[in-house]
């Protein structure tokens, strides 16, 4: 059974034609082979919490019999043997895909800074993918690997899990060995690990850990999240600020005490690891390498790596003071909250936008991640459903060995479900505030299958009779938004005759829960199926 | 009565002529007036805990009304209030001196590094009394102040206390306010507390931490003292191995379990504070002042912190790296150990071998203490007797928040008393080896008052009697050792006829046990005393 798994990945990688996900994939033979090996050790009765779970190792930990490149071939050296996270895995039975494509040295959140190749999004081929760890969520995100490794010093374990729409747990420093992963600030980087969900990622931890998980005592009494206002979250991308409210109203509903804290500290802090003097231990780790010059250095990392060789060390120490005070006060805005939650990022930009403007456009994606690492805290990022078509993610942020209530704080999350509009509820039509006040917020806008009729109906205000039909029909533009079972369920029992709610199939097949209305209702009405929608029709009647 | 104190202490500060202890030494009338106010809130029943104990204040730290010059004139400035610690300890009820002579910006183990001039030796002018809290260890050993502040960074808080016979208190980073203290190595520094028992020390402690004293648990059972092998401690002084060794075997004797460790980690880590690039941080501190070139700075001190300007970041944290690997391997030889006792220093220098050579026998100095704060240790310098008349000092490290133990290890110490010897129990003479077999250690070699006789008595082996005269009399050579109360006690009991031990008067006074004999052994016996000692005699006769 293993076996078809390991088939079913290579089939799966040669379907999504994303080369640039792997620096080194192993041969599915020999994968294939170790997949037997491993159901044998489980068909004579072997415990194996992680079988045959198929894992992506980011390019710069260390997997015996593959090159280490740390994303520079000139830089590649042969380990002899693997991580001690990776070991630790395998011996709990998962088996190794291969090693994935990275922001070279791990320098970077775009996932476009190798020779490698730039790392597309899983879900829009012109977006980043994020980095440094961009092959390893991208593996996820695609539905090759089911758990992928990354590093995380600036954020790279969480922007690439917020833009491919999955799980990215970024334990305590120090509680995952970093025995046999290249540097990027030895001081600061911790191992990651991506998974689909919260629970696989959790699972995973267990056995990367190299002594029981320790969780940090907490005072009884519902989760207290802290959240930071608009005005210190900044410019967001379009339709973010509200994706980042609605979860904040989920987490209400589900009972946690919210309060909202001065971000300050947290953004200031972000600001120092590129702009200080902390960039210079990624001198300390490759500096010497970097000074080589080889041809097939990242230019823009190559630059960040070679200035920080003149970064003088009084200035680390003023550095390092500035930042205990800073992190004196982000605790102690914290208080007693159980976790901080923040967008991941604060905008998804396109492989266009970060080759035009490489440092800036970095820098902006650390504003809420860069922070983490240097105090010290525990991150698990989070899907938080989608904006405009693609994900959109958050981060719960705690104290060091916060990780058990992270999870717990993200499974108390209502799940959100769908609902499809397509008259009266259409953002700026009539009944849309309705929609609003339930916390809900728009995923896309797409069309039905082309298999439906729209009539309009004789109510007031005017709503459109969405119908299914098996031959002569047409696709009909939809809004689908997002909302709790518990906001859909108020919804529904407000709804007036003759609305009611179904199954209504979409553009891509899926099919949602949406409008459509008794047959009686249709008597009289007019068929407007030929104006493809709602809008156009009140447009051009 | 308080005011009285404050007399004695001013009469004091005439008498001993050591104007180099003071930067700033307040008006008498100013402190009596104080005491007078303090008197009146004792009489009306107000609790003060150190009320009207003598405060010397290092004058790197603040004190309301005094400059702060840190050792450096064109440096200073007038705070507007105390320092943390001086506010608090005053609030206990001790009054304040005034400000100390310290190595300039606390840089030196040495107290010579100061315009205000070098600090001679309480005991010994000729000796450096070590620094950088010069002036406040030796107001204390000198008998001015009851207690007096200090700071340590690489051992300022200790060398001087080693040096001067007191006891030195360095607690847990972090544990005492250093807000009002000029930085040296800011992440480094700790506020210290001389006073000349460890008691008196405590007590004043207790009054300078924020909050309660916090101490961290340990395992029942005798106390648990690493100690340091011959050749892991290196060249001392003469007479100073021999002098660790018996305070190991005080401890031993007192029921303490001792281990030897390899000191290698402790020693390499001292050897990076100056050497590495940690000194970096004394340039955060105050290069922007040094660069200024004004002419009071001392020369030892500048080319230390200018030098310091260059040191790249990346090597900061090359060594950062490296100290947590030394750490990690100091902490694993230390185990279960209560503490760790060392010499506080390997040697004693003169005034003019530091002139000599300022920056090696500086560096020398901090061969056992460079590496406490670096390694977040605790640390109670204690005196551990004399050797060749000069105070010899041990230190006793432990983990954070360990100080009651080390206080409680430093009590358990039996108190050792004198022996006054002037024959075959002198260095080199048939019976010395009884001495050496107790333990016992030459504390400094003297006369008698010139009260006595001398007689060389008819015993196998030979005998001296000593008999003190009112008139005619001389001063007869004497070695004057240390051993426990209980090894004196076995050493009576094993004395044979006609020996017997009671009060010899020392040619300073002081009156000790020592040799003298039964009348009866004087019948025929010669009189020996124009030879001035029993060697003499031996040589002569």
């Amino acid at each position: 059974m293993l076996t078809a798994r390991v088939r079913a990945a290579y089939a799966r990688i040669e379907a999504v034609d994303r080369p640039e996900i792997w620096i080194s994939l192993r041969p599915q033979s020999e994968v294939e082979t170790e997949a037997r090996a491993l159901q044998a050790r489980l068909d004579a009765g072997e415990h194996l919490p992680l079988a045959g779970q198929l894992l992506a190792v980011k390019g710069n930990i260390d997997v015996a019999g593959l090159p280490t490149t740390a994303g520079c071939p000139s830089y590649a050296y042969e380990p002899e043997e693997d991580a001690a996270v990776v070991a630790r895995l395998r011996a709990a039975g998962v088996l190794v895909l291969g090693t994935t494509n990275l922001d070279q040295f791990a320098t970077g959140l775009v996932g476009t800074r190798s020779p490698y190749g730039a790392v597309r999004n899983a879900h829009d081929p012109a977006r980043i993918s994020g980095g440094s760890s961009s092959g390893s969520a991208v593996a996820v995100a695609l539905g090759i690997a089911d758990l992928a490794l990354g590093t995380d010093t600036a954020g790279s374990g969480r922007v690439p899990a917020a833009f491919n729409g999955i799980v990215g747990l970024k334990p305590t420093k120090g509680s995952v060995s970093t025995h046999g992963v290249v540097p990027a600030c030895a001081s600061l980087d911790c191992v990651t690990v991506f998974a689909r969900t919260v629970n696989e990622a959790e699972d995973a931890l267990d056995h990367m850990t190299s002594s029981a998980r320790y969780t940090v005592p907490r005072t009884p009494g519902p989760w207290r999240i802290a959240i930071a206002s608009p005005e210190h979250l900044g410019e967001m991308d379009e339709g973010w600020q509200q994706a980042y409210d609605a979860t904040v109203r989920r987490l209400r509903s589900a009972g946690a005490e919210i309060r909202t804290l001065d971000l300050t500290p947290y953004t200031e802090a972000a600001a120092m690891l590129y702009e200080g003097a902390f960039v210079a231990e990624r001198y300390t780790a490759v500096g010497a390498f970097v000074e080589k010059g080889t041809p097939d250095l990242d230019p823009t990392v190559a630059a960040i790596i070679t200035r920080a060789r003149d970064v003088p060390a009084h200035q680390l120490f003023t550095d390092q003071e500035k930042l205990a005070v800073l992190r004196t006060r982000a605790f102690k805005e914290l208080h007693d909250s159980d976790a901080l939650l923040l967008p991941t990022t604060p905008t998804h930009p396109t492989l266009a936008q970060v080759a035009a403007d490489p440092f800036a456009t970095n820098a902006r994606l650390g504003r809420f991640t860069n922070s983490t690492n240097l105090f010290g805290m525990t991150a698990l990022a989070i899907p938080a459903g989608r904006v405009n078509g693609l994900p959109f993610g958050v981060m719960l942020l705690g104290r060091r060995h916060s990780e058990e209530h992270l999870a717990r704080i993200a499974d108390s999350l209502p799940q959100e479900v769908h609902l499809a509009v397509v008259g009266a509820h259409l953002t700026g039509q009539p009944l849309n505030h309705q929609l609003l006040t339930l916390g809900a917020t728009l995923d896309h806008t797409t069309t039905t299958s082309p298999h439906y009729r729209l009539h309009a109906l004789n109510t007031t205000p005017p709503k459109p009779g969405l119908v299914h039909v098996g031959e002569g029909g047409a696709a009909i533009e939809t809004e689908v938004w997002r909302l709790t079972p518990e906001s859909l369920g108020h919804f529904l029992s407000a709804l007036p005759r003759p609305m009611t709610l179904g199954r209504v199939e979409l553009a891509d097949g899926t099919q949602i829960t949406g409008f459509l209305c008794e047959p009686a209702a249709l008597e009289n009405a007019e068929d407007i199926t030929s104006y493809g929608g709602w809008r156009s029709y009140l447009n051009k009647r």
